[in-house]
């Protein structure tokens, strides 16, 4: 990596293209010092002899760094050359076979990277997690994997850019990592909108037919003979009609079987697309003559708001992924009954256009090492975690003695209570170590500085010390956070993510207190101007920590009444008095309770930026009321989730989207302003 | 071949599972004989012998045939290794770079395609392209490479099915070939849904702010520095202002600037799928409280129907598409300016986005043989051929006595005009040969055989000899698209697919005619049943053929006024007395005058289920006056086409489409139902 650097300053390049200098571009004034190689951010000796600055932004970085070829990684993580298959030179998918091969290999450590409750500017777990992988494989020499989550290409062109990590601690070649991928959310759309125009070309043709004629035509004669496909007589099962024989249905049967009856009202399945487009969070369909005046209400999500992406993060195997494919509600009948993809037919065709979207990506970290880059949920109507089968797969990789670190979106009262109430009790893995992402800026919010917002300048208690605003994050927010992780059973490891304008004092501090509240250990870290180098500290301490014996436990056992798990969540990890239930969320609950869902474990959709409800308390909030709006239900992916305030699940796009500086030059094909 | 297919005859697969036997899946009667090996469809003595039928269909065949690695297929075919990019086993993207590389290599011969009038069925280009490639390679041992168009996901889930050729004419493997490929047609999606955001975005954002509130946005201060980025210096240039400080525009020419004042009413671009999604043919948008009101009605077309589809196959460089998506035209001002991608800021995103699908996709046939699959425009409202680019890294590869054959949507009067007058005059490619496909039922048809439609039993006449409907098919149809190839300067080889149905009269007859009617030559094909040994007499004439001088010329100067250009086409091609425009049409037709893009070649959205505008009037009709209904542009791909008719741009799904019989095995990860 040093030698990488320095390769670029002494190429003198300094004519940085203008449209690099964004403003949401975090500047990297980066120069090897005389002594240490490269320095932290901030002028150094090097720099001010040469009078000039550099300026390296994150692209900048992962272009000076070719990525390996990834067959020549493949070999040298374990993989047989059957196993994989390329997508081009830098990325490949890994064949689930890998899974029976060293079905008998024990699994190394399992490392949960969470966060402190953040800024609206985000603290960074994806180059912690990056950079810990990078000091566990390339500085301690152990086997290490990075499981992450694939970004949506929706905000990469809208307002929040790449999702590839930063500085010296990047997923590269991030133009891949960003754009395309091997095109799992690309399948995850077409799956999902397979079965929207499913739904309403159902709706149609019910209204437009006799059950006779839709009988005719669901069930063709093929040379003078009936049959029922496999999909349909798991419908006719469902609807408690055993038999086998088309010929042999009543009239009655016919009609129940060939009428989904499905209440245009009550669908809850929305259609996609991978793109910010505002315009279709609420729109009216069918209005052309030829749908016959079947218009109706309805709207688009953001792709990666799909169940069908839920569904993929906690599959274990293909066939659990098509089972859970088939039993996703799509919404109900007249008569109150669930109407699933299976009703609709679809399923089989969804799990032939999902089959390698299952298959994780295997791509590379600056230094070299192994990153699975695989789903990406939501992280408030979804898990937000990265894939079962990615993890299990990095597990038996790096074996034994290894080490896996996977992400979970937003604080840990959200991503890493989902990690272990819906995560782990999908997979059955135990994880041996948090760690806990926290940044002065941070702290400094939770401890009462001024409003932080995404686009405007840091007001002064952010660039200055400010100890007693750091005393105060620590002793609300982080500590908060260290003990819900605690009541899972896992020790903590606190990282603190350093910027330019820490002090060492504000350093000390946290790392102190974050000890004193019951971390196993607190570390500062520097990956993002030294890569792996800038945090071996954590890496020694995350490895001390998974050699403690782990007492995991959940947090409820799914048995327990669904109102019970909500109220156990609100309390436990967000501190809430109790929880307020609508008239609309109690009524769903009983409807879920009658429908045999009430054992799901329940995905709490709530902003992310208090451990409360109200965006606006920071710290660690308490004497408050959760209400819950609604509740729905993810049958395929396999949880309830009540909805605390309103989720939007298409972002928009600003006045000047990400888009206006993203540029290809047609010789180099090189890509410029994505990052 | 043979050997293959009688592998899997003695391996005595006769267990057929039910879901194969689907009313539209044709089914091969096929065994080999004592002397030939495989026989044509039909009964055959060793059928006999055994007593047994042999049902082999088209998914059992292409799996019978295991695919070579994609990377031999290269080095066989003559390319580098860094000129392949793998996506897994038996598809490769390969790069653009080897163009340069074979800059001085000389062309092969170039053979088009095409079909007479069809019926709803098809009458089979695809699988005599496939045939007559594996004939010139694998049995006359001339280089020669298919370039095919690749299909829409929609239609495979919906009514039509896969799209890989047939029988032992298919590209495989086919359910790679009919799933995501390599992801070209959903970054095709991606891109065009970035353009609809950001143009429904744009009207929100002028609509609620002042020109200096969005100025101030647009152009933002960057550590105090306002600088325009070189997409917006263009849009300055364009509008007249040679100013390059933000600082020193008036506030008029501020305002010009910010607002590109779209009048929605006016906006012709549409969104897309690349699902059968009939409900979104006409929708209403922005109906969230969020976007204050800003609704308007517009809708979704299927992916393929996008400009920018048609932009990837007439592209000839990265940066020809560039340039071309750049200057798509999005809609009118209220002013009646065109408002383009380039000045919603978003064409750069749009090539960024677009630069791997702009690389052809090489896999093989049945027989081994290379195939690029490539864009897969419509062939109304676009050109309906594969790509440019395809064709020109395929006449290299080939050299100087190869073949390259590609193939033109619909019948000759669309997608050979369209081949001839758009794709060859964008390309300087100059055609050799036309093969011209046509079948006893589609003459049937034209000779005045009743009705034919999809999903209905053929009437007898299509499947007992009749001489005369043959023959006045051939008379008719035939003749008139042998005449119009001939137009063109271009000889004509006529392939009778052969169906088990046909008679040997039948056939001599329509060899007989067609030679009469000018026809370099015309021979029966059997490449269905028996794969390249069954297309070698055809192979043999389109040698021949291509050793003739070709008289190429275009049928118009694009510098003919565009009326004459919409009339020499209805007269010269569809037979028509005279064209007759709608005062829409003819207002248009004066829009684009004044907008300077009178000289595009002109694109027919027509039937084509007829020479003329009537889909029932078969043979070929006289004495009919072409009604021009409106006339549309798509100035990226750079042609302006005229509406006969109402064009559907959005499938639908009948009451039980495809996908009730598709399936995966997630043992064996096989899949079922996709033909």
């Amino acid at each position: 990596m040093q030698a990488d650097a320095v390769v670029m300053l002494d190429s003198g390049n300094m004519d940085i293209p203008s449209t690099w200098l964004r403003p949401r571009a975090e500047i990297i004034y980066c120069a090897p010092t005389q002594e240490t190689g490269l320095d932290e951010r901030g002028t150094s000796a090097w720099e001010k002899k040469k009078e000039m600055t550099l300026y390296l932004i994150d692209l900048e970085i992962s272009r000076a760094q070719v990525a390996k070829p990834v067959d020549q990684l493949a070999t040298e993580i374990g993989l047989l050359p059957e196993e994989l298959e390329s997508y081009g030179r830098n990325k490949a998918k890994v064949r689930l076979s890998l899974l029976d091969r060293l079905h008998s290999q024990p699994d190394g450590k399992y490392v949960l990277v969470a966060g402190i409750t953040p800024t609206p500017l985000g603290e960074g777990k994806s180059t912690v997690t990056v950079g810990l992988v990078q000091a566990l494989s390339a500085h301690l020499k152990l086997n290490s994997f990075a499981c992450l989550r694939q970004p949506s290409q929706g905000p990469t062109f809208g307002v929040k850019g790449g999702a590839a990590g930063g500085g010296y601690a990047q997923v590269i070649p991030m133009e891949e990592f960003n754009l395309h991928l091997t095109g799992d959310i690309h399948a995850i759309t077409a799956a999902n909108n397979l079965v929207a125009a499913a739904i309403d070309a159902r709706i149609l043709h019910e209204a437009t037919q006799s059950d006779k004629a839709l009988f005719k035509r669901l069930v063709p004669s093929v040379n003078g003979v009936r049959k029922f496909s496999p999909i349909q007589i798991s419908r006719l099962r469902r609807l408690g009609i055993n038999k086998t024989d088309p010929e042999s249905l009543t009239s009655q049967e016919i009609s129940n079987f060939v009428r989904l009856d499905l209440d245009p009202k009550k669908i809850t399945w929305q259609r996609v697309v991978d793109t910010n487009d505002r315009f279709l969070r609420k729109i009216t369909i069918g209005q052309a003559s030829t749908e016959k005046g079947q218009i109706r209400e309805t709207g688009f999500d953001i792709a990666v708001a799909s169940e069908i992406m839920a569904i993929l993060a906690l599959a274990d195997s293909l066939e659990d992924m098509k089972n859970r494919l088939a039993r996703m509600v799509v919404g109900t009948s007249h008569s109150g009954l669930p109407v699933t993809a299976e009703d609709l037919g679809v399923s089989g065709a969804l799990a032939v256009l999902m089959k390698d979207a299952i298959k994780p990506t295997l791509m590379q970290t600056l230094e070299g090492t192994p990153v699975f880059v695989h789903a990406g949920p939501f992280a408030n109507i979804a898990h937000g975690n990265s894939s079962v089968l990615a993890d299990k797969l990095a597990l038996k990789l790096v074996g034994r003695d290894g080490f896996v670190v996977t992400e979970a979106g937003f604080g840990a009262d959200i991503g890493m209570e989902k990690f272990f109430n819906i995560k782990c009790r999908a997979s059955g893995l135990r994880p041996n170590v948090v760690v806990l992402v926290a940044t002065v800026r941070a702290l400094k919010m939770h401890g009462g500085g001024p409003h932080v917002s995404a686009g405007s300048p840091l007001p002064r208690e952010y660039i200055d010390e400010n100890l007693s605003l750091v005393a105060g994050g620590c002793q609300s927010n982080l500590k908060k956070q260290i003990q819900i992780a605690q009541q899972f059973g896992v020790p903590v490891v606190v990282a603190l993510n350093v910027f330019k304008t820490d002090t060492q004092a504000e350093i000390d501090l946290v790392c102190q207190i974050a000890r004193e509240c019951g971390a196993f250990d607190a570390l500062p870290c520097n990956h993002w101007a030294q890569g792996g180098r800038g945090s071996v500290a954590l890496a020694q301490a995350v490895k001390q920590a998974a050699s403690k014996p782990s007492n995991f436990q959940f947090l409820y056992h799914s048995e327990m009444p669904i109102v019970e798990k909500i109220r156990t969540i609100a309390q436990r990890v967000y501190g809430a008095d109790d929880i307020d239930l609508s008239l609309e969320a109690q009524t769903k609950i009983d409807y879920y309770n009658q429908q045999g869902y009430g054992s799901l474990p329940i995905c709490m959709a709530k902003t992310h930026l208090s451990l409360s409800h109200m965006p606006d308390k920071k710290g660690a909030p308490t004497g408050f009321v959760l209400p819950i709006r609604d509740v729905r239900a993810s049958v395929g992916a396999g949880f309830i989730y009540p909805l605390v305030g309103t989720m939007s699940t298409m972002p928009g796009l600003p006045t000047r989207p990400c888009f206006y500086d993203i540029d290809l030059d047609p010789a180099t094909e090189e890509i410029t302003g994505l990052f």
